[in-house]
């Protein structure tokens, strides 16, 4: 058995079953052994960013780590904007990364660059595996690096001659961390929110689930704190039967204002709240008052539900129950626009979905009624570097295949990991993708105002418009594999939704906005 | 007049002409500042590898670096694999990344990462420009930088403060420096070819011009010499009326037979010749003997024609020729294959065009003819990191706008920056895009084969394939603007092409295999 069947055995035996995978020939080894890796289910991508936003989106929905298998620095250094998404969620992944054989890289042969440089800022563990009977040490190694807690990204660089030769070691093992709860911070943190009624609040973050939401409803009926939940969560259970929070607004101003007259802030799965950007104008990076205390139970990449109990309970705060719920929201007619084009799908959301949120300054009919739908997932971008969406709805279609998967996608960013079409074809992936085609950077002409820039002239506003050729989005996709459709109306959304809801395999309607 | 503006200011008049850009937030005041830089053409990309690829095919034809302008370090990640090849090739190239302000980076906000480390395995200089006085006269030396001699890639890494605020400082300058050739060397090296004779040979590297090569030719007149091409040449000028060289082969078995028996290497504008991979069965990097001396006159981005001048007069050479020229190849007609589908392309090749050449294991008939062409230019894959090809066209095209300007491309490699379509629909360009539809990885196909897998499993195989689904390049090509037509035969591919070298604006021919 050589290196690579080695290490993928271990990766079995530790739990993995897929691989998002974009080899080239310095992992031809670690290709020929997943063919004697059946419980691995590899999905080809053609992309590295698909590959890593998939695994991203698998890893948010299980809680455990796929691989990605890519090719050499360059192969990787594709994948980094999704790994910086998945290292802002905290979600587990593993990266295999191919490199030369060992002996090979001192020569710096055309495809050598230092993928340990370029590995690091995403990643909370890089390794480089140089022997066969290492490899699969390294492998359970860094899977349990990946899963944590507090889980995120392990990188590990594989010599192609780790890969090829024989390994002779046995099966390795490895020791799990034990997390634990300091019971005085919460007991602290507890306290601080009884006191300080309204004036506290409690922040919830990267991933809340319903556990976590119901104890975060108990402590607030129990102290009268305020909830917010973190602007980009990784996955939150929301809508219908679900403690339903406000989320922290996108812009700094807003954020401020809203948290201002908070003396005291408890941070559950996430870490103190700051500007996603900073504004000359503003000129801080800090959302809280500056006398307002912080204290954070749990970080980025724990399951926050246990410090929250443990909290709730503290505080005896009652069980929670779901008040009386409302019915769905009627579904929406008339010309498309951003209100009618979320309330759509929110329409007609089946319930245990899972919505992958991309959809930027489009999202404003998903942001307000999206509470009203059917009880689901929904995933958002997390670390900003857009092309998270339609990736990251591979990755939960392969992890939930009986859950519907929506992609909510704006078309500027869609168009970074444009390639994800295919893989939804090839693996005939329950996804309805709804393309927001407003055919621009609307973002960004909202933030060339708040530069100053009220009037941009024709050099800056090109660099704002998708709109001259206008993307056709619908034979993009048809050119990729996937059905299409294009709506200009909300009720022909709401229609092809219901179509491709009930039909396997994915399917793209263009909104035209 | 505030940073941003002063930088651009001082660009302009360091002789930058083009801005590749795909910006965002922390780029707004530069956005702005390019509306009063009209001398700075701003084309905007749908993706960061579009912009860093189209700066690599511009410097190549220009010599002369364009700015890309990128966001943070994700968005800078996305445009890492072409300055991969944009490094091996020693094009110059200047890369802004803005980043936040200053004081925001503290934070660590969501978009927030190591950019230093990121930019450093492609970059022979990084700099952080971290105020609006410095701003200026870090660019001019950005500039200088990339310009060199060596000619490679520089990134400035701008916080946005430094964009935002008064700029103070005058017009910056910088000292260019001088090249100078070893003359020593050059005598050596003339000496060393003229008395091994054939068992001498001059390797040809990176960019080899009409002065070169006709240097060359005079070299292998005075000595007898062996004279090869770098496999990958960034930039070669070949066709009727151009002496024409053998470039080394690919795979190393075939490179070492080939440069069996030297006893001497002289090499111009390269390193020495080292395998691309290393390989199990072969177990060295070296392509040459053990005992074969190698001397390099001028590396990798620089200039290679003075020192080959230099070393042509030192051996008395003759004024080089051209002998009689043949007539055109024929053009082809039948079932499309690799073979006639090169010729095809060659048969109608006009004079003074650019190809850009990522067609992989489809590049036999062009790798067969190509030297029977009007003469031309052709731009190759230096690095590696595919996704090379529709990027390069876009700069090249931009660079030279009276020049048509061909991309025969692989479909495998031709997805990882398939949004520059957009750009060269948005842009107008006169690309002619030749599609060679093959649908699948065929080099890993072979590359399984020569890792001892002759037989692979359907996991394996499935890595390797790009058949379910078809892409259809010609919808994905209407999708984003460009016109197209399907081919299945040689005469239908020439026709295409005719018409496609009269039209303004680009033209995609999806050549299936």
């Amino acid at each position: 058995m050589n290196g690579a069947q080695h290490a993928l055995e271990a990766a079995c035996a530790a739990g993995v079953e897929v691989c998002f995978a974009n080899p080239g020939t310095t992992e031809m080894d670690l290709v020929t052994a997943l063919d004697s890796s059946p419980a691995i289910r590899s999905v080809l991508c053609l992309f590295e960013g698909v590959a890593t936003g998939a695994a991203d989106g698998y890893g948010r929905i299980l809680g455990k780590p796929a691989l990605t298998l890519v090719h050499l620095g360059p192969g990787f250094a594709n994948g980094i904007a999704n790994l910086h998404n998945a290292r802002r969620a905290g979600t587990p992944i593993v990266n295999l990364i191919g490199d030369h054989p060992s002996w090979h890289l001192e020569s710096d042969s055309p495809l050598t660059s230092d993928i340990d440089s370029l590995a690091s800022p995403v990643s909370k563990w890089v390794r480089r595996s140089n022997s066969a009977d290492r490899f699969a040490q390294d492998m359970v190694e860094a899977i349990a690096t990946a899963k944590g807690p507090p889980s995120g990204v392990a990188s590990l660089i594989v010599a192609q001659d780790a890969a090829w030769n024989e390994a002779s070691a046995g099966m390795p093992t490895v020791s799990v961390p034990e997390s634990s709860l300091d019971e005085d911070l919460i007991q602290r943190a507890a306290l601080d929110l009884k006191e300080r009624g309204e004036r506290g609040a409690l922040l919830l973050g990267s991933r809340a689930l319903r556990p976590s939401l119901e104890a975060a409803a108990r402590i607030q009926a129990a102290t009268g704190c305020q909830v917010f939940l973190d602007t980009f969560m990784a996955r939150l259970e929301q809508g219908r039967g679900l403690p339903n929070f406000e989320t922290l607004p996108y812009f700094p101003e807003q954020a401020i204002e809203k948290l201002s007259g908070l003396q005291a802030m408890v941070v559950a799965g996430s870490r103190r709240p700051i500007a996603f950007f900073g504004y000359k104008s503003i000129g801080r990076s800090e959302l809280l008052p500056d006398d307002c205390e912080c204290n954070v139970i749990s970080g980025l990449g724990v399951d926050s539900s246990p410090a929250l109990l443990a909290m709730a309970d503290e505080l005896d705060a009652p069980r929670w129950t779901p008040g009386q719920q409302g019915a769905p929201p009627i579904e929406p007619e008339g010309q498309l626009d951003t209100m009618n084009l979320g309330l759509a799908l929110v329409s007609v959301l089946p319930e245990n979905a899972i919505v992958v949120n991309e959809s930027a300054t489009s999202s404003l009919g998903w942001a307000v009624h999206s509470k009203t739908a059917a009880a689901h997932d929904v995933l958002n971008l997390t670390g900003g570097a857009i092309g998270q969406g339609l990736p990251n709805s591979i990755g939960a279609a392969i992890a939930a295949p009986d859950r519907p998967v929506v992609a909510l996608q704006a078309d500027g960013s869609g168009m970074y990991t444009v390639q994800g079409l295919w893989t939804m074809a090839r693996e005939q992936l329950n996804i309805s993708v709804i393309v927001c085609a407003n055919r621009a950077y609307r973002i960004l002409q909202a933030e060339l105002k708040r530069a100053g820039n009220s009037e941009p002239g024709s050099a800056a506003m090109s660099m704002t418009e998708l709109s001259s050729p206008e993307l056709n989005w619908a034979q993009i996709a048809q050119g990729m594999g996937v059905p299409s459709v294009r709506a200009t109306r909300a009720e022909e959304v709401v229609g092809a939704l219901r179509r491709s809801f009930q039909e396997p395999g994915p399917m793209l309607i263009e909104a035209l906005l």
